[in-house]
């Protein structure tokens, strides 16, 4: 029997030997490892803390104390060893355990992740509902990465009000997703090295013997080295907005960080500990790629390579796109929020240094500078996954759409993801939908994505650009006519039908065009398909006219009653004549889950088969 | 003829004396007092800047350099010294001079402004557009509140990847809106005493003396010493940023800024510097109390007293009810961001101190701490103006929807306001009608805020309750229903009618009486008025069956495609029999611009007369 087979909840962990660690976190690592590599996951970030989470089970007491994990994306070990042992062979699985804490999976779970930097404000609001003689304490960890997040350094500058007993774990592993950006993390490296102090420091000492031994300029020189100490060390920037710093400290060391949960515990002032972690830590590969290893599919445990090819998909065509245009024109710019090679900007970034801004996980300010690169004249394209997106609706309209600045801003991973609620990108267009002066398209395959860039170059005006992860799927199908350069905005019709049509959008156009080949061979129904295109402005025509012939449905990867479902109702409801207008997407009161994306189709009736049921049921009633 | 009446361009100011430009000082300093007592507006801001705008107009090169408004609010001298004297005397009027900054409105408005921290972001994209040659200082000016918001801060810590030309002008007022909070106010009121830094120097000194004159001590105290000022002097905090500091320097002397202005063209790094003024400088009432005078409407300018008693509205109403309902739960907490009065809970902090929180200008942090409180069991208001809301939509869905925490969102200033485009709720709904577990609520009247606040209580779920500035107007009107505790979600009928019904959304809903008065007056037509009270979940019932009755119109204070008439639609395109449906609002094609909200109103055909015109027109056609 394992170490870890014999853990079922945190305080098991209490009489473990060092040795008996030691092997626990062997036994951790291998466990994450094998089932990663059998469905995929975060891998790097989780073989990094694996010795903190050990150390921080055994340092406080849950549930009474709190830990809140931000991001998520690193509490692996948390799950295995908080009674989910069972359930983490189902990791990431529909109806499993889910990749991110979640509040209902366990009592353990004290606050839900998937988005970055929240979690110091979210703790902090815990230590502010205590009790005034409550001394336990709300420990919130947080990537060197996401803690330079908005959110994040606002929680941070608020930290001293509240915060006495909240522990902040900075785990820093000198690479948040793809490279760190920022002084934030130039401090944290300068931390690490420190020569200043230790310069100083010996200094000193050499000093105190050269001088006569009055005690008054003995004290005075231990004043100044106690200042030169605290000037020099890491506690630079935490320091001067009161909190108290310690570290830095090997996070791989589970006796040197329990040293420092102890010496906190006693404390009651906000404390920030510096732990350093290496991503992959224990697992070659990870350690050799950790970029690649941070999100990954399966892969064979034993060379670390993938099983499935990749299929290269919209981010690639985006990234091409955005090469082969910026090649023409040397305005335009490209601004990412950390996932450079996640956007398929990695060429990009290499080809056009001078012209390639990573913003770090500040998706505001991303969006915010992108809006001063283009009021000084640049063409700027802004990726951001969808889902991060949310993060700068308010500068997209503020910043970018007021103004009319020539963003393009590509909305990357739209729809539904494996990664679950937290990642969804189908809450969007609501906002977007709103706004003046911008523009919205949905590339329905790889082949349009360059069109619509090219158009969104020329209109020189705020355009949104959405697609999901992955590709369309259209290279498996003759039947779509051939993609040409956008001259005005409008649908286009890739196929016709006599009993109904299905106006799609984005990638789903390519689906429909299955939907249609079911509805043609199992229920003798003639579907027309259309290509959406553009949902802002949109082309009403087409569609009002088929309204009035037969029975419309519409179909995209978003909430229906806040995207194109909305749109469509708004036209229809200008008619006269009866209609109708059926639309098939998410429905605002669903809340879709985590796992393989044709099983939350399925669970949301919207897989191929559901879809071309319904409407079959539909159209004949 | 005055100074101010010779400064047509910037230019114009080079040649003047010190002795003119105090004149000039307190020229620009009557100009606005005049004009905002009479038209109201931004004015202890504003007194604030007026030497600090007029040293920067001399020191930099415009529009070569560019100077970047944060907020924008403090930007009246920059306006009347840019060429827009004779504008200015329409400040804020339909068509006149806009309060904050646009692109459009002079060519020395580099760019658009209206909510805070955006500035530094904003420059730095403008700098790293720069040719590797230019030398042209962009400079950002943002207040100690605003600088503390999550995109500044962002902003500050990527200053050094590109800020070579940036320089930022911290205008250190001590307030920011209402009180400053947070860490980074504390570290800025230490620089301006620094005792420690006076301390640790004359130490020196004295040490200097009894020390043996070896030039190796000397040498090293000397290093000791330089260390000691960049530890305790305001550097603190930026330096380690990889931003040069400057300061504190008094922002009401021109002579000094213009020294260190004259410093920072020289320099090829990025810098701070710290100006302190005075909120309401020169007048005696808004040096007094310079938070009433932040934003003010007409006054007396020889006491300071407001010209018309604001009436008190659905602020009042909210906070009312919000003492209220704490006063029997003690778990109920409150939690601002920065605009305590403005949101109607100064009696409530005064009241609970302990269960109040102010998070300063950093609304995402406001949301994801009330989200924190929330989940150790607390019951949290939090009130935010709808446009300033924008910034946490991600927070709202990310961390208080997802886990179905008990979060009530009090969204003021819902609807067109004076302020203009940057400051119009008119946008947030298009997002917030897409998430699961969120009632949305809007009352029509004053007297119905408690009934929601009470019910949004019990719900125990999150809940967003918006209302417009001001009052409804209801007292007006002695045909409103009495109004009773809600039992659960569903619209009420406010009055009875035959041949078309308004479904109105929030106060619109008092609007919606005076127009079937019209409707019946001149046009004879019988209007059934429905107040809807719940747009999330919404009671379709009601609706469908008018539909098939009689021409429906929806009326709302939001973008139509993305608010109720977006809902409206949906519900209708469930019907198979045909009916007219007719949204009337705010199209996404427009742009609301700024002025008293009832010529607003005119302009978009949505006053009282326009609104009952055109639904006769439409019903009779």
């Amino acid at each position: 029997m394992s170490i870890l087979d014999k853990i079922s909840k945190p305080a098991d962990l209490r009489p473990l030997t060092a040795e008996e660690l030691g092997k626990l976190a062997g036994e951790l690592r291998q466990r994450i490892i094998s089932q990663v590599s059998c469905g995929g996951g975060h891998l790097a970030p989780n073989l990094g803390t694996v010795e903190l989470t050990i150390a921080l089970l055994r340092s406080f007491d849950l549930p009474a104390e709190r830990i809140i994990w931000d991001v998520g994306h690193q509490s692996y070990s948390y799950k295995l060893l908080t009674g989910r042992q069972k359930e983490f062979e189902h990791l990431r699985e529909f109806n499993g355990c889910c990749g991110f804490p979640v509040r209902n999976e366990s009592i353990f779970d004290f606050y839900g992740a998937g988005h970055a930097g929240v979690a110091i404000s979210a703790a902090l609001g815990m230590c502010a509902a205590q009790k005034p003689e409550d001394r336990s304490k709300v420990i919130a960890v947080a990537g060197d990465g996401a803690i330079a997040s908005g959110v994040a350094l606002e929680g941070l500058n608020q930290v001293r009000s509240y915060g006495r007993n909240l522990v902040i774990i900075l785990n820093d592993n000198k690479m948040a997703i793809s490279q760190n950006v920022g002084a934030l993390s130039k401090v944290l490296n300068r931390m690490m090295t420190s020569y200043r102090y230790r310069w100083i420091k010996n200094s000193t000492k050499a000093m105190i013997n050269l001088l006569p031994k009055s005690q008054s300029i003995t004290n005075f020189i231990k004043n100044v080295e106690d200042t030169a100490k605290h000037l020099f060390l890491p506690s630079e920037p935490f320091e001067s907005l009161g909190i108290r710093y310690l570290g830095p400290i090997n996070g791989h060391n589970i006796h040197d960080m329990e040293r420092a949960f102890a010496a906190v515990k006693r404390d009651d002032r906000p404390v920030i500990i510096h732990i350093v972690t290496q991503k992959g830590k224990g697992y070659a590969p990870a350690e050799a790629a950790p970029e690649r290893f941070h999100g990954v599919g399966a892969f064979d445990a034993a060379t670390g390579k993938p099983i499935k090819k990749s299929t290269p998909g919209f981010s690639a065509a985006f990234g091409k796109a955005a090469c082969r245009l910026a090649e023409k024109d040397p305005d335009i710019s490209a601004v990412v929020a950390a996932m450079t090679s996640g956007v398929g900007l990695s060429d990009f970034a290499q080809k056009f240094p001078d012209r390639f801004y990573d913003a770090g996980m500040a998706e505001s300010h991303a969006v915010t500078f992108s809006s001063g690169l283009a009021a000084a004249g640049k063409t700027v394209i802004c990726a951001v996954y969808a889902t991060f997106m949310q993060r700068s609706l308010d500068n997209i309209f503020h910043d970018v759409c007021l103004m009319d600045l020539p963003v393009i801003f590509a909305l990357d991973r739209a729809g539904l993801v494996e990664d679950g609620p937290t990642h969804h990108g189908i809450y969007d267009l609501g906002f977007l939908l709103g706004l003046n002066n911008l523009t919205v398209m949905q590339p329905a395959c790889e082949a349009e994505v360059y069109p619509m860039l090219e158009y969104a170059v020329k209109l020189h005006s705020p355009v949104v650009i959405r697609y999901p992860r992955g590709s369309s799927g259209s290279d498996l199908r003759s039947d779509i006519p051939p993609i040409s350069a956008i001259e005005k905005p409008g649908s286009t019709v890739w196929r016709q039908g006599s009993d109904l049509a299905i106006y799609a959008v984005g990638a789903e156009a390519v689906r429909a065009l299955e939907i249609a080949d079911l509805l043609q061979e199992k229920y003798s129904l003639s579907a027309k398909v259309v290509n959406v295109r553009f949902l802002k402005p949109f082309d009403k025509n087409e569609l009002q006219k088929d309204l009035q012939t037969m029975s419309v449905f519409t179909l995209e990867d978003h909430v229906t009653s806040t995207g194109f479902g909305a749109i469509a109702a708004g036209c229809a409801a200008e008619l006269a004549t009866p209609y109708k207008l059926h639309s098939l997407g998410i429905k605002a009161d669903q809340a879709p889950t985590f796992g393989a994306v044709n099983k939350l189709r399925e669970s949301l009736q919207l897989d191929t088969e559901s879809i071309a049921r319904a409407i079959a049921e539909t159209t004949k009633r």
